[in-house]
């Protein structure tokens, strides 16, 4: 079966590039520099599902993303830590939170996960964030 | 320089085990099933501090750990999700959460991080399921 994004996380997303294992996404909701990895595959819903090298897949995407979200957030800001989680408790499929926080943010110490409501970006400011994280992911 | 446990960590956990990489301990909050996943490295906050070959550890005692915490409290109630989290945002030394979460449990479907107060064990429960863990983990 070919790979199908949960259904939700392409209302809450836009595009930014496959990498080999898997699809980047940004969340809308300009409050946080948030990414979401999902891996193109299906059934997927624990890392343990994962196979030994998939796995490994994920993890080197999972750093990449967090490392290089950290140096894009910092250009921007202050950025004082990346968050990364895998909850999966509203939507099944495997993804992972990567955020980059800061002590001035509006979850700070807290998690972003349910906290508030999310503000959506104005859409041509979406594109252009999607377009640079496509080029310095 | 030697690993030392922060001390946040060390007040409001116990050991379970030292494993290739992380210092395996349990969180004393008798609300939820939730480790805590400790590389015994210095000077790391964030995953992508760790190289490639520790990295890969890193992720297969997470795998490890997730499954087998499931396991071991499907045997004793509902487990519909595991929940893995690195946040750091209070304590800076890498540290990975791994939670099993019910349907039925305190926080369902948020997250458990900043929810409400931890619950601690029983002096003798909170030994009692630390060496369960060490076995089944």
């Amino acid at each position: 079966m070919d790979f199908l994004l949960h259904s939700r996380l392409a209302s809450d997303t836009v595009f930014i590039a496959d990498w080999p294992l898997c699809r980047v996404l940004l969340m809308n909701d300009q409050r946080f520099a948030w990414i979401i990895l999902v891996p193109r595959r299906t059934d997927v819903s624990d890392i343990f599902d994962l196979d030994e090298a998939s796995r490994s897949l994920l993890t080197g995407e999972i750093a990449r993303a967090a490392e290089r979200l950290k140096l894009w957030a910092k250009a921007r800001g202050p950025c004082d830590k990346i968050n990364i989680g895998m909850i999966g408790n509203v939507v099944p499929q495997l993804h992972v939170h990567v955020v980059a926080r800061a002590k001035t943010d509006a979850a700070w110490p807290g998690t972003v996960w349910g906290m508030g409501t999310a503000i959506p970006y104005a859409a041509p400011e979406l594109s252009r964030v999607a377009a640079e994280l496509r080029d310095r992911l």
